[in-house]
């Protein structure tokens, strides 16, 4: 077994900041498996030419190549049956497709206009030019107009949170007593904003905070990965 | 095997109203057993004396008692094992919880000013006096009081919403491709509303509402009992 991750880095190669590749980080760490990760940049496409396309995450397990977070932590679950199961159970996989949906269309949308500036900051000077007309075709606006103003935004973000408050309100993780890749969806986010930006998200006392904290003391890999504050 | 249950009932005995009964309802369905059910008032303390408290649901299963919704689906769920499973997995049982959570403090306090009245209305008439004093002491006002202007609080009902809507959108039912006690928990509070009231709680092509008519779709026993509209 040899499992190799393409893995969105910024101009410093230790800057790890996609949170589609923290999914993937943290299921490894799940099973209990060992990965030598590749900083990879947006421009970097020859590169995962391999793979049929042009985004990461890409992981390349003995020679088998998944693309795509989701597949690839079914591809861990039933490739590694033996280990920790991610989802335990059809239930828990059921949960850990909702939190994606309420990770995708709640979480990263509310986080994107607070850190992108911050984020794009953080690039390889080789991946603004592509990052910033990518994203402003999408946002209809510059980076800058996008993240203008985020003090006044950080309220209803920390509304637009209550899922999550509930959920590790109820049980210290999403997936009860520990956490589960449902945790390690919603906790992507929060490492895709730690790893560019020291703008402060969470009222420290917020569950939704006490719940991070726990995570970043469950993960080394994520404590200890380039980021800021907590 | 032989189930007994004791279920909240209206001043027809047949009009079985409570959120929490109803959770346990289906999770026999679920399990595909038999029981009887009791109608139960609210002052019919004596009749359920034996259960060492005085709320429903009680469900005695050959002699042995069950009390409270979370605990008699644990107990079917451990007693009947060889039967499909109302959590399928840790993962799925961590995510019922959550759902409860979210149920009992987000679903149940959003809908009670949307029937209060009609489910006064429907009461036995021993239990009204009982209901009113209690209601109107944890609600600080009058059962009236609480439940005006219940056209003017549709839309921040509906918005209240959103993980349900998330949830029903991204898969057919919150335990995926089939209902399970997610589904239960969550369903009982619109069974509450339906039972009792005729006010219109969704817009026909919310998912919501989808989900709602799969799931009455799905349980005769729901479907059947008294009730308004779909």
């Amino acid at each position: 077994m040899s499992l190799i991750l393409y893995d969105l880095a910024g101009a410093d190669p230790a800057r790890r900041f996609s949170p589609y590749c923290w999914r993937v980080r943290l299921a490894i760490e799940h099973k209990g498996l060992s990965v030598e990760t590749i900083p990879w940049r947006f421009t970097d496409k020859d590169v995962i030419a391999f793979s049929g396309q042009g985004l990461v995450p890409v992981l390349v397990d003995s020679g088998n190549t998944a693309v795509g977070s989701w597949a690839i932590a079914n591809h861990l679950e039933e490739t590694y049956r033996e280990r920790p199961s991610l989802f335990r159970g059809a239930g828990g996989k059921a949960f850990a497709r909702f939190i994606e949906l309420w990770t995708d269309t709640v979480l990263m949308p509310g986080l994107m206009p607070l850190i992108i500036v911050d984020l794009f900051n953080h690039l390889h000077e080789k991946d603004r030019e592509y990052f910033r007309s990518s994203r402003e075709r999408r946002l209809g606006m510059s980076i800058e107009q996008a993240g203008a103003h985020r003090t006044s935004r950080i309220s209803a973000f920390q509304e637009s949170l209550e899922l999550l408050r509930i959920a590790t309100t109820a049980q210290p993780f999403l997936g009860g007593d520990e956490p589960d890749y449902g945790d390690y969806i919603a906790f992507s986010g929060f490492m895709w904003a730690r790893s560019v930006s020291p703008f402060k998200l969470l009222h420290i006392d917020d569950p939704v905070a006490l719940w991070r904290r726990r995570m970043l003391e469950r993960f080394d890999v994520a404590r200890n990965s380039p980021g800021y504050g907590t």
